[in-house]
């Protein structure tokens, strides 16, 4: 049996977890890439005494694995995008076939990477920078590929997920869950990357390119994380038969391509409403193959590492083929990518979920709905909440038909001009995902 | 651009939806192909006016189109396990590559179709052998080929997804709501396949072979259907907070692995239970991985045709490789698979769901839970339901914790014998899948 030498560079959580992996199920590994896969090389800023590396070749700088002639495959699982990137660029030009779970750098700098390991012919492979250990990219790109993609939407950061199911279910402010989830160890001592929705949107932007071959554009993609969710808006979406996720949605429509992270509302009864805590769904609707549906741990060593490993696998059998017997990086050859418009988030068209306080006396009902049929804005659902005891202002809650952004934002913005209304609007958008 | 030229045998849902996808969405297809994947070549007992087949070669005979020189690769989309066993093997002959829906085709002949395409070094491709669209067998094979599968579960038929689906939520009977399916076009006017469980069968055995390294072993799975299952169980089932769902179960367990089909208890709240209609599910289970869960359409022209020109274009891409360089057909090479036993079902070891009616008098529950607690069975929840007014009988349903089959066969046997018992015992497996 011939042997495939990986080399890793970085032993934290996903260099570790495919050290362990591959070590713990190597006879299987073996049999199913029809070749032993060794890690020969290790690059770690420090030796950790939880891996025995003994027969290992270890080095402080990760460029020596690079340059390590023997290195088939380079196993980039240090993180980041600068240093990251160069050292990739330069396994390249070695001739290494790459490895990453780095959602950053290929959304980021995916486009240069893909561009030189094209002109060099070797393989880069990143199944588990989307989504953990479920194999999403195989999906999308090679399992989906008889289909004209129309849409994707997916609970694709579990921390943000985590702390939107724990504020649900035990009416808990979002600090207070976001604190939970640091003590175990779900959110990083700075969550922003997750709160904030920077990491779905890394991983949104290499799902549309996959669905819609287009190139990787993070700078196109419209943000919002969850941080501004409060308790009240969770439990009227739920009397309204909703349920609010963190989505990153990508979707075809007529003015091209939206590319969009942020808080949602979707109906109760859909599946991926009921995908809960640190899992990840992603749904994805083909024209031939209709709505479908991909549940996993989105994170962690070991699911990770799972993904690393079908990769290392998947090149281990296709390691010395021609190029073009490989799926291209992104489903189609870079220079077959297309440069459909990134529709502008106030050009998307959504329904909307409304909040906010009105003076509680006769007749102000009648004055919004006056304002909304003015805008030509339809209502499907409003609620007007009983006043605390003592209060003079109620809340108003309503879901609308679906509007252009820029225009429920003129809407909003009147509202807020009326003497009535008491609060700024808050405003969330609502999918129907069927 | 290079040419792949494809061959059809058999235009009816499968290969008539497989030309059809192919035509619309030539373009994309061609794109991720690298190549055009033209249908050069049709076999069908009748012209059907439905398909524009003009300049496409027609023939009457199927191995017309497996001695066809110009054809790349043979799609068998007529069905059977005979004219479609010769006529696949005629074309692995003549160096051809097959790409079959056929699930009967591949669970009893897969091993020799394998073995012999092995020694021609052709693909034989079958993702649209089991759940229509979802990319299962990719998944399976590919995606979570660095674990080691512990267990899977899954809804893989429609048709009696639907029957279960509508007799719980419309209290239906069985025999009524089938005759709705078969009104639908969801089941055949012989429904025996679907509803005694073949066909999920034929898929649970392909799916087994390859989460366990194990041949096809088609006369080895145990198979009880939907047809003796009443409404009152569905109703009690949801009382105990389960739902019953037709499941296909592969499991390793230290006597070997499990391969049965059969309906199933699984608790409400899993993402599982929640898949209702036609629509099929598997979920798998992999030790680096942990559960995971795919969904989508099963069956249909348009989302079989997905799988199956998925499967085009991955041969396109790699018609020209050594064999080695492709993945083994059903992950591992067949000389590497194991004779890991098979399990009887006697010796399976689940939770059951009884119930049976006992007469309505003082002494009755302590009788059955005496001879229960002799047989050292214990019982996670027991029901007496209130007897229908004017009945002198009281209708008993219990969980039991878990059992071999072979022993809980006895107490069925033993409470029968009991004077008060009034009814036989009906049985049915529980499943956790946590």
């Amino acid at each position: 049996m011939s042997q495939v030498n990986v080399g890793i560079c970085g032993l934290g959580t996903v260099g570790g977890g495919t050290f362990n992996l591959l070590r713990r199920n190597a006879a299987v590994i073996a049999d199913r890439a029809g070749a032993r896969i060794e890690v020969t090389h290790i690059a770690t800023r420090s030796d950790n005494p939880a891996y025995d590396t003994s027969g290992v070749r270890m080095s402080r700088d990760v460029f020596d694995v690079a340059r390590d002639p023997e290195i088939d495959i380079l196993v980039e699982s240090m993180g980041g995008t600068d240093i990251a990137f160069d050292l990739v660029m330069e396994a390249i030009q070695q001739g290494k076939h790459i490895v990453t779970a780095n959602k950053a750098l290929i959304a980021e700098r995916g486009n240069e990477i893909f561009a030189a390991a094209g002109a060099r012919g070797v393989a880069v492979a990143y199944e588990a920078a989307v989504a953990g250990g479920i194999p999403i990219i195989q999906t999308l790109r090679d399992g989906l590929s008889a289909n004209k993609i129309n849409w994707l939407a997916g609970i694709i950061n579990g921390t943000g997920n985590f702390i939107l199911t724990e504020m649900r279910d035990k009416g808990k402010a979002f600090a207070s869950v976001l604190k939970e989830a640091q003590k175990l160890g779900y959110a990083e001592a700075d969550p922003t990357f997750d709160v904030e929705g920077i990491d779905a949107a890394h991983k949104l932007v290499i799902l549309a390119s996959i669905a819609f071959g287009i190139p990787l554009q993070f700078d196109r993609i419209y943000t919002q994380g969850i941080s501004r969710i409060k308790n009240e808006d969770v439990l009227h979406a739920g009397e309204l038969g909703f349920v609010i996720k963190h989505l990153g949605i990508a979707r075809r429509g007529e003015k091209g391509i939206e590319l969009r992270v942020h808080p949602t509302l979707i109906p109760k009864d859909r599946l991926i409403a009921k995908v809960d805590g640190v899992m990840n769904a992603v749904m994805i609707e083909g024209d031939a193959v209709g709505p479908t549906l991909y549940f996993g741990a989105g994170a962690g060593a070991e699911p990770t590492a799972s993904s690393v490993i079908a990769n290392l696998i998947e090149i281990a059998h296709q390691k010395d083929v021609a190029p073009e017997a490989r799926s291209s990086y992104l489903g189609v050859p870079m220079d077959k990518l297309k440069d459909t418009p990134v529709v502008d988030i106030e050009d998307c068209e959504t329904s909307f979920y409304l909040r906010f306080t009105a003076a509680d006396k006769p007749g102000v009902l009648n004055k919004i709905t006056q304002l909304l049929s003015n805008a030509e804005l339809s209502v499907e659902a409003i609620q007007q909440k009983e006043p605390i005891s003592g209060s003079a202002e109620a809340t108003i809650v309503m879901v609308t038909h679906k509007a252009v952004e820029s225009e429920l934002r003129k809407v909003v913005s009147s509202l807020e001009k009326l003497d009535v209304i008491t609060s700024k609007v808050v405003y969330i958008r609502v999918e129907d995902l069927d």
